[in-house]
């Protein structure tokens, strides 16, 4: 309706009035996303109104700057983390989410052993994608619900922690992300954006790595998608201030052959512990290659190539191994299991999927596996359900595996026998054999600096 | 996110699928608009999703055939007016709204007195339109607010009845409504015609007239977004079996002398009357066409022409009058003031406005003029505030008159002493005075039947 009134800079902001601006296709200053994030974090922003203004974010889009002003304004809605009193600097990883990604549990004690420190907010499974923190949470009396204090200790004592989000911490983010699920506004690049990096920069960090998953279980099946959200993470976070790399990587098929739970901390272990068998590989290499980038972006490695080999120097020489187990511990949980951590595991109902068929593995469908370990008890399919600690499964042949009718495919533990037969059929529908042998895919695509994002957004305005 | 569930068209309805849909263009069916509608009015779909579905619908545009499915699903939200016990065809007028409009006190009686029946539910100003109710309730004792057994006896005993909508009509009207102004989807073509259309086809009509404004009053600015609109709520109510014509009329100035609540009745007893003062025959000859075309396109008058010549026999031979009179005793109101308005008009403060230059009037910002009339006291900026039934305006110097400095210009009538300063500033600027006589505007711009609709909604698409 028409007013008479004019506006001016001074005035009061309403709501109505920016969501008006971005329904018509204009964008937002800093001002008035401060006042958006500080309004739904306070709740005296209506939730219809955030999610009017979600809506019209997502199908007009949010450019450059108002990414960078959300993530800085939804960042600073809370209480943050303040590492000063580390006397180190600061480093985390990010993973846009996958199945059997078990790497925050190598890089995190690995970074630490290389003399940085690794204050790691972590979040749950949901959907096909697992959750680092419900992983550590299968470890009897681990805590990830740390105050601020208790992080900081933790960290000051052995150089990592991994912990939940706590209620103070980006308020402004809680409120919308729960928002953005309900009101179908979670696909918009500037949103993911500011979700990601006002959550991961609340920790105070001075440098940053991304892991960018692309293929058949990545959260965007474009690969053009997730190189422009990539680039788009590493500018905003580096006009905001932390160095930033991102590293576009496959899941195209599990990460390693556990996805589950526990399943998933006793693969690590075997990690951790030196041992290197061929069919976990590649996570043990992805694992070296992101702590690798996470130690030089922090400053502590002249390059990446130069970082790889201090992580993977702790990784043999059992420091990280140690680190772990001290963080575990530091946290409350019980690593007295990680002596034999087949005998902890104790699933309600197993099967052993032999192979349908003979041939190469040639596709695997990795979200509908994804899903298959979701149906196994494993995750969750809405925020605040429960999940079985014991429950996954472990992918043993792997995408190019020659494989044989009748040999060993996969194992499923499932919380009870109820749970054992739509993970078979799930693991039937993703997967494909061939004659031929399929061509390999490459475990890391591609690198985005601060200086090749530049070049990648530019491509794409 | 990806899920790997097919859909179905008997699975159960989500409203996020709807939500999605919706924000990627696509158009829902019959059935997505009656879970939208049922939804929003029992208040089983959360506000903010129903917000997000409204911004993507206002982005993204309603076709056709949403248009008429959400104005039908919404229609029967709630209980409707059955007026099958009236025995006589039914006939309704709905305005965009405008400043001075006073036709439905004429065009009820009118039409009643040619014999049809007149169910009309009104609205409350707001902004810078004024509203039938708040003008009505100026005159002491009158009730809007009947149930539908008392709407039905006051029809059957006088053939016209005015009343506002009860809680029960229309629910999912009443919940999008309030939500449209709250998240700025409130100028949607779509959204505008079917919460229009659903509120005035609950009273079960046969027949409806469509007065839709255009010049500097309207609630839209520009000429073919409210021929657009016209052509569109014809083409629907035609197609939900309502006979229905459209008529372009101006709203370049007020409509009459007086725009407030007490004066607006005070002048439609003039005319009622049977006067005719030059000033105000705009707003006799309107009501007559608007009469003439509710009689044609509700059966009793086989031509427009035919139907405005009954109409001024009803009004001239004082038929409309005691129609007028006998409704407002029934629902209540003092008809003992009727003889004379002018004692019992009694604004708390009055000023007399002299013309500030010379010169032809040759434009008016009616929407400026209007919330000139709202800061007297007769409107509300927000809804639910209560309203002065003594204050407004009169405007006695129309568009295209000569005027000299000094001539009386206008009569403000307010509250209070405070409330006179803010409408003398609001008409100054409204106002601009030429040196040549501007041209004549006419009343009636375009008339839209149900064949012309077509090829009105035709060119736009």
């Amino acid at each position: 309706m028409k007013d008479f009134h004019s506006t001016q800079s001074s005035a009061p902001i309403h709501m109505i009035d920016l969501i008006l601006k971005k329904r018509d296709g204009g964008a937002l200053d800093e001002r008035a996303l401060e006042f958006i994030a500080r309004g739904a974090a306070s709740g005296e922003i209506a939730l219809e109104q955030l999610a009017a203004w979600l809506m019209a974010a997502w199908i007009r889009g949010l450019n450059r700057d108002e990414a960078r002003a959300l993530t800085i304004a939804m960042r600073d809605s809370g209480v943050k983390f303040d590492p000063s009193r580390l006397g180190k600097r600061t480093v985390d990883k990010h993973s846009t989410g996958g199945v059997g990604d078990k790497t925050s549990f190598l890089i995190a004690p690995l970074a630490a052993a290389c003399g940085v420190a690794v204050p790691m907010i972590s979040g749950r499974a949901l959907g096909h994608t697992g959750g680092t923190l419900d992983k550590l949470e299968s470890i009897p009396g681990f805590r990830t619900a740390l105050s601020l204090d208790e992080f900081e200790a933790v960290i000051k004592k052995v150089g990592a922690s991994i912990v939940s989000q706590t209620p103070a911490l980006v308020p402004a983010d809680r409120v919308l992300y729960a928002l953005r699920d309900r009101t179908g506004t979670v696909e918009c690049p500037g949103l993911i954006c500011a979700s990601i990096l006002s959550k991961k920069l609340s920790a105070g960090l001075d440098a940053l790595v991304l892991d960018v998953k692309t293929g058949s279980g990545a959260f965007m099946s474009r690969i053009e998608d997730a190189e422009f959200l990539a680039a788009l993470m590493v500018a905003t976070a580096e006009a905001a201030g932390t160095r930033t790399v991102a590293l576009m990587t496959d899941m195209s098929q599990p990460l390693g052959v556990a996805a589950g739970n526990w399943i998933e901390i006793a693969e690590s272990l075997q990690l951790l512990r030196g041992e290197r068998p061929a069919e976990i590989e590649d996570c043990r290499e992805l694992s070296l290659i992101l702590a690798g980038w996470m130690v030089h972006v922090a400053g502590a490695a002249k390059s990446a190539e130069e970082g790889y080999a201090a992580a993977e120097k702790a990784l043999m020489d059992g420091r990280a191994l140690r680190i772990f187990e001290e963080m575990i511990a530091a946290q409350g949980g019980d690593v007295s299991i990680f002596k034999a951590p087949e005998k902890f595991h104790s699933p309600g109902a197993t099967r052993v999927l032999e192979a349908w068929e003979s041939g190469f593995v040639s596709r695997m469908d990795t979200t509908m596996l994804g899903w298959a370990v979701q149906r196994t008890g494993a995750g969750r399919e809405k925020a605040g359900e429960p999940v079985d600690g014991h429950a996954g499964i472990l992918f043993h042949k792997r995408y190019g595996a020659r494989v044989e009718k009748g040999e060993v495919f996969a194992t499923i533990y499932a919380t009870n026998d109820s749970k054992l037969d739509e993970p078979v059929e799930l693991i039937k529908r993703a997967i494909q054999f061939s004659a031929e042998k399929p061509a390999a895919i490459p475990l890391v695509s591609k690198i985005i600096t601060k200086e090749t994002a530049e070049k990648e957004l530019a491509l794409r305005n």
